[in-house]
């Protein structure tokens, strides 16, 4: 086999079989295939696409070139959840919590922040004391003792992910349906849960723009994990808005303890508990009615919460800063944002306001730059309200007084304040598994 | 300037600036931008092609990567011609010295063979003596009192399209209108003649397949060579068969002079008058139907012939071997290949031709053979001839008889004989200048 067939055979849109794209994949691990060679070949994939068959095969052989985690020695059927990214998208440290206080054991690597959006490893962190690294040995201990563990990625998972994720990065390629659900997929799959639920965010906070693309990406992993054995389910939600009020570190951590406490907002409430009973129903929980009637309850008897502060005191944190959340470290400077005219918020662009979190400190600027956990911005008013000129619209805490004036500027250009009020978005747009979609709007 | 941001421009089909197409080659060129980068845009490129003005563009920075001949101490205007490859293909020996008897100047670097095509180099190199490298001093001295001289390329020609071609050959991205014809027509410029006649070949020894292709190219290149300021004209000749008679080195240098003793086969001969007259035209020599007098009076009269012995003895050459042809090395074997069925000569394989003739050792198999200049093949029947069992329908010289029988074998697969009397092809199919094209069939 030649790599330059392949590239050529992709180039003239004719499929690849099993054993070519096993071939490349391996080859291109063991620095056998050149970079040249894989962009070209990316880029004819980036015009060509895959098919379904081409798509898993090629998912399976990236999961397959490193750790595929065994997670045989925790008993039940282990539920994991992935979301695409998103400002203010806090959704794991509530909804792990939920499914696993219902029984459903949640063994779950996260991520960290990567451009404008945040990640759960970096948030837990923001709790004193948390680890989110450790042995695999206590990993599976304390999800088998606590029913819950969440922790950064370990070990070498998908090395041929990384190698083309880095490599697309720099070559134009990272946008394609097929590339990006089998970068994705092949992480889920070799982080070896029975079942998925993929929260794919769409908007103009997320990565994928318009419905249609979160549409298909969510179809395309749907069939790669079933393709896998996997139970897997997609809601496409909606990030042309933060998630919830509190975008930033120590303040989702609070925020997401609130809504345990069912006082959180009604947006991130709602997504919640619709996320938590697809894990449920994956996890062969029962029927969707009977998952959500579950959701409710668990909720309801604070039997979430305590799992979460479980969970925390089990991965070294002090789970007191749920109730006390002066423990958290703070920011020295909250600086109100006022609106500067009367009228309705209308469109938020989300993207822009994860930046300004970041210049904040919220998040990092370069692979070095380190996080201010106390950092962030809290939404006063959200889509729709009507404020009044001087009104307080947001809050931003910061340690770094000198990075306001940018981060103030950036949100206020990014936020409409309009005469007419706009247009509400549902939450979530569709859900999708097996079976086919069900559209909400 | 970034090079994703380019990349990403032409991926989804937009027009580069030309500031970004020379920041781009000189980027390429200086090593600043990595072969990964280069091959993605280059298949994006394959997929959405390049406008006039991006293709002129790159060519002129391609040929300023290098050093630019400057022929200006030739005297009048200096007329260079290009072949895209064929088999048989003796036209620069018998065109150039038509041309230079008529009181053009051509100063002319031409190639080595390449995969089933022969060079004017190799061929050239098996007349005893003769030189093709020289001193550029020398190069322009043999012109200015000869008018004319054939060298190799030589001088650091186009280096871009050098490292740019190298990658292409090996990401599957040749074969782009545009992109070929950057590639040849930065060499032409930087060579350094006012006006350039193209031989664009189309049919199964070509490397354009199909007609339209061809077409395309040529009108491609006519407009690069005329935004460039050079009088261009290009012709769209047949390559379903090899031109001529004679395949390999010393008996294509004999079938050229055969051909300036008005000997030559009829195609070739026509071929030659056309492309001669035309490289007159652009030279300002007077209409096409005076230029076409010119090159019959100049044949008739001897004159063309004499010139190429000058030109012969100018660089180092025994001019006797044009009318000793046992001067030439031979080859210790001639073989006859027979019909094996009675019936019309029909389709010739060209390409699987010119194999034929490189494992007879008339061309290099790899970049480390020696070339068997004695070596080749006589086409004794042509298409369209009526043959019976047993008649010689080739003869093969060699001076390694065990590569007849393989050599035998392909020949013999690809050439048809059969009952009906195959379709005439015309010998050239359009002529495309600035003004537009004439089609011929």
């Amino acid at each position: 086999m030649r790599a330059y067939d392949l590239i050529e055979k992709k180039r003239d849109n004719y499929e690849l079989t099993d054993e070519e794209i096993k071939w490349i994949i391996k080859g291109y691990v063991a620095e056998e295939i050149p970079d040249y060679q894989m962009a070209a070949l990316l880029m004819a994939i980036y015009f060509n696409g895959l098919n379904e068959r081409e798509t898993l095969t090629l998912t399976l052989e990236m999961a397959h070139s490193g750790d595929m985690m065994d997670l045989s020695a925790i008993k039940g059927i282990k539920a994991d959840k992935h979301s695409t990214g998103g400002v203010g998208d806090k959704t794991t440290m509530i909804v792990a919590p939920i499914v696993a206080s219902c029984g459903v054991p949640v063994a779950k690597m996260s991520g960290r922040g990567l451009g404008h959006t945040g990640g759960t490893v970096d948030k837990l962190e923001s709790i004193p004391g948390f680890r989110t690294s450790m042995s695999k040995e206590e990993f599976f201990d304390i999800v088998n003792k606590v029913g819950i563990c969440v922790i950064g990625q370990t070990g070498n998972i998908a090395p041929a992910d990384k190698k083309m994720y880095a490599l697309r990065d720099v070559t134009a390629t990272v946008n394609s349906i097929p590339l990006i659900a089998s970068s994705i997929m092949s992480k889920k799959l070799a982080a070896g849960s029975d079942a998925i639920v993929l929260d794919v965010k769409t908007g103009s906070g997320a990565f994928m723009k318009t419905r249609e693309m979160a549409v298909k990406l969510a179809q395309t992993m749907v069939k790669i994990g079933e393709g896998a054995g996997r139970k897997t389910v997609a809601l496409i939600t909606d990030m042309d808005r933060p998630l919830g009020n509190a975008i930033g570190n120590a303040v989702e951590v609070i925020e997401a303890a609130e809504t345990l406490k069912c006082k959180g907002p009604s947006d991130l409430t709602e997504l919640c508990k619709k996320l938590a009973a697809d894990m449920l129903v994956v996890a062969q929980k029962g029927s969707r009615e009977d998952c959500i009637r579950m959701v409710e309850d668990t909720l309801k008897s604070g039997k979430a919460l305590a799992k979460f502060k479980d969970m925390i005191t089990a991965q070294g944190g002090n789970p007191d800063c749920l109730e006390d959340y002066s423990i958290f470290s703070g920011a020295k400077v909250h600086h109100n944002v006022l609106a500067d005219r009367e009228g309705y918020i209308g469109n938020i662009n989300t993207e822009k306001c994860g930046i300004s979190s970041v210049i904040l400190g919220a998040g990092r600027e370069t692979k070095e730059s380190s996080i201010d956990f106390g950092a962030g911005i809290i939404l006063k008013e959200k889509i729709g309200s009507y404020v009044k000129k001087g009104d307080v619209i947001a809050q931003m805490l910061t340690n770094r007084p000198e990075t306001i004036a940018d981060a103030e500027k950036l949100f206020l250009e990014n936020i409409e304040i309009g005469s007419e009020k706009p247009a509400e978005n549902p939450l979530i747009h569709a859900r999708v598994d097996i079976n086919g979609i069900d559209l909400y709007d």
